[in-house]
């Protein structure tokens, strides 16, 4: 048996007693969970120094070495964010429904875990104790596989939290962190089916249709977005613009930010001018249609590549529509059914919009960016779904979970 | 294009309308399509008795020749299920939550479809207008793939299903029937993750071990069912004869039938003589372990390979346990995540068993039987799942859908 083999098998025990933790022993690990990473802070600052010295030598884009790198601010983050999770509800043993039938048998449908959770993810450490509460909190053992870039950090992290878990006598193989971070690792974990209920990866484009392609364990597809703002013709000018401007460049590089804008070509010549002015002054590099060219004086012809890009930088493609139904037709095809927006003061075209765009969230006169755990009150989120299956959009604790039938009779058969 | 992709692009096309038909128009279609089947009994009785005539020639088994005939009766079956999926509730666009932030934002979570569903099944010619039924319901176009032996059946009944959407001027491809039956064609079809949303297979073990296995397509796991009794300490004995009887004999061949009996020692030498007496009144073949054979006289010893099988037929493995602790992990280890029954008066075991028992549907003095989306109260069944994403057990319309967040808002930045 190979490590990666072991490790899944240590994870199906544990996850068998992690489903039957009772909420206030839950609630007690990530408190504990918490305190540790507080009363650590130097150890886990020691391991990514290690982690930042090696960045540096391989020439780690800065931004990327932004990504990587913990302080005392941002451990305290990770702490608080345990904390919160330990006061959410307990989502297990919830009834979600109650069916009495005829031959009166009773019918309930309760909240469950999911089992053993494989999560593989890319740069941010604090991912790490994130991903660990919130599999912890739905009552799943975990198995984590960081970036090679964060290892040293992972590990220390890990570490602590393990030890929570020995301090609250709870097995500590509900949280491993696999340590041999080769191809074949990544494979054997996409085959490991016997031990695997889940895998979900998080980072960029590459990985996540690298882990859909050949995972042979059930995979929930997050994250990837070319979101686009479609201003209609009854729209609030000005409220365009600053949605706009948030949608793109509040955080160019997350999922949920802005790539691409639709106008009605009915207020091209007005709207576009005021989003110039907007884009140029934040430094936004502007790929527009011919139609729209004439209005954006910085622009750049746009190709159909354009259209398709996630930028996840401060680049736009920009394209004039005849019609609402022009808009939704372009964002079927090039969407990515992650977050997209319509500005208008029509409600009917308003729903036709979010009736017909099949995204994960279709905003009305909001920001794309609002599509996150957090803002939805989900509490933390482990990514955005943006498969139809099981969970979608934001994926919370409960979407961690799956549910059973209990029945209980007096002696039907049927 | 391959004619596989023609049809999937197709799909594709039907579904973005297919999920914008109004409840009354699908409830036009589904009547439409059982007053067809009715009118043209005979057309599918033809061609239902080429695929008889082939089987003969095949010397295809008796109780297969038995699944693949259709007569008026089996017909009129097919159209009554139709209609009542037309009477159902339309799933789509059901509000399923409302939150509504601080911020103002507010979210409702609304019932959608999927998309495009793929079928592959074995024998049965009804499940062709069941499934696409159920599929057009929750406002999926879907593409099925019938077992070659009903070939001309699945193609007679698609015809009509078919000309009943043009009736109706819907899109007749919303119900699509793939023709070619090779090996290629399957695996053409797992591969399609640009047409296909999700793929379910449903027939024998061997089918659904090779889907999950080959498939990119998401899949929900069907219906592998090595299903227990558990008649604990406590048991009224009648009952538990009552309900071995049925679960095991009414019949035998299909997923929630019960193939395991585990018998908890302290009763084994009062409980067992009766479980005999009724196993060998219905020809039930006994292979039980070593404590259990001396209270069953016809029994042969049971090996490793009888506590893992899923005999579909009239044999039964028997075991002798110490405790409950002792059933719920011999169930972790043999079963299938299906269904599993306790026979019990004692309410704190039956809890335990029910919360410890990892199965999509867990019953306390009740028959495994019941595990059928009718007898659960949901119209008619896709399948019943056996893994935990996206739906579990019975898959009646509602596992048909997904939801997608639409958020209203007021100009809201983040």
């Amino acid at each position: 048996m190979s490590d990666l083999q072991l490790l899944g098998k240590k994870a199906k025990a544990a996850a068998v007693e992690t489903a039957l933790y009772s909420a206030e022993k839950k609630k007690n690990i990530l408190l504990a969970m918490a305190k540790i990473l507080r009363q650590q802070t130097d150890k886990i600052l020691k391991a990514n120094k290690e982690d930042l010295d090696r960045a540096v030598q391989n020439q780690m884009a800065p931004s990327l070495q932004d990504r990587l790198k913990l302080d005392e601010k941002r451990i305290e983050s990770m702490a608080v964010a345990l904390e919160e999770i330990a006061q959410d509800t307990d989502p297990l043993g919830q009834e979600m429904e109650r069916i009495i039938r005829p031959n009166g048998l009773l019918i309930r449908k309760v909240r469950v875990p999911i089992g053993v959770i494989g999560v593989i993810y890319e740069a941010r450490p604090n991912v790490t104790s994130d991903v660990a509460g919130l599999c912890l909190k739905a009552g799943n053992a975990v198995v984590l596989r960081g970036g090679k870039e964060a290892f040293s950090s992972n590990q220390a992290i890990t570490e602590l939290l393990r030890q929570a878990l020995r301090e609250e006598d709870a097995n500590e193989d509900s949280v491993q962190l696999v340590t041999d971070l080769s191809r074949e690792s990544a494979v054997g974990m996409m085959q490991m089916t016997d031990y695997l209920d889940l895998l979900i990866p998080r980072g960029g484009a590459g990985l996540i249709r690298t882990v859909v392609r050949e995972s042979r364990v059930p995979v929930i597809q997050t994250g990837e977005g070319n979101c686009h703002l479609y201003v209609d013709r009854a729209a609030d000018l000005s409220m365009a613009v600053s949605i706009l401007e948030n949608a793109k460049v509040s955080r160019p590089s997350v999922c949920n930010a802005c790539e691409s804008l639709l106008v009605h070509k009915e207020i091209a010549e007005t709207f576009l001018p005021k989003a110039a002015e907007m884009l140029a002054k934040n430094g936004v590099q502007v790929f527009a249609c011919e139609r729209a060219l004439p209005f954006l004086p910085q622009a750049e012809l746009a190709t159909e590549s354009d259209f398709a890009a996630e930028y996840l930088d401060l680049k736009l493609s920009v394209k004039v529509v005849d019609s609402l139904e022009e808009a939704v037709s372009h964002i079927r095809r090039y969407g990515t059914h992650h977050s997209e927006a319509i500005i208008t003061s029509d409600p009917l075209s308003a729903a036709k919009f979010q009736k017909e765009v099949d995204a994960a969230a279709v905003y009305w006169n909001a920001s794309t960016r609002f599509t996150d755990g957090g803002e939805f009150g989900f509490g933390g989120e482990i990514g955005i779904s943006t498969q139809k299956l099981h969970a979608r959009g934001p994926m919370g604790i409960l979407a961690l979970t799956s549910y059973q039938y209990q029945i209980d009779g007096n002696g039907q058969i049927r």
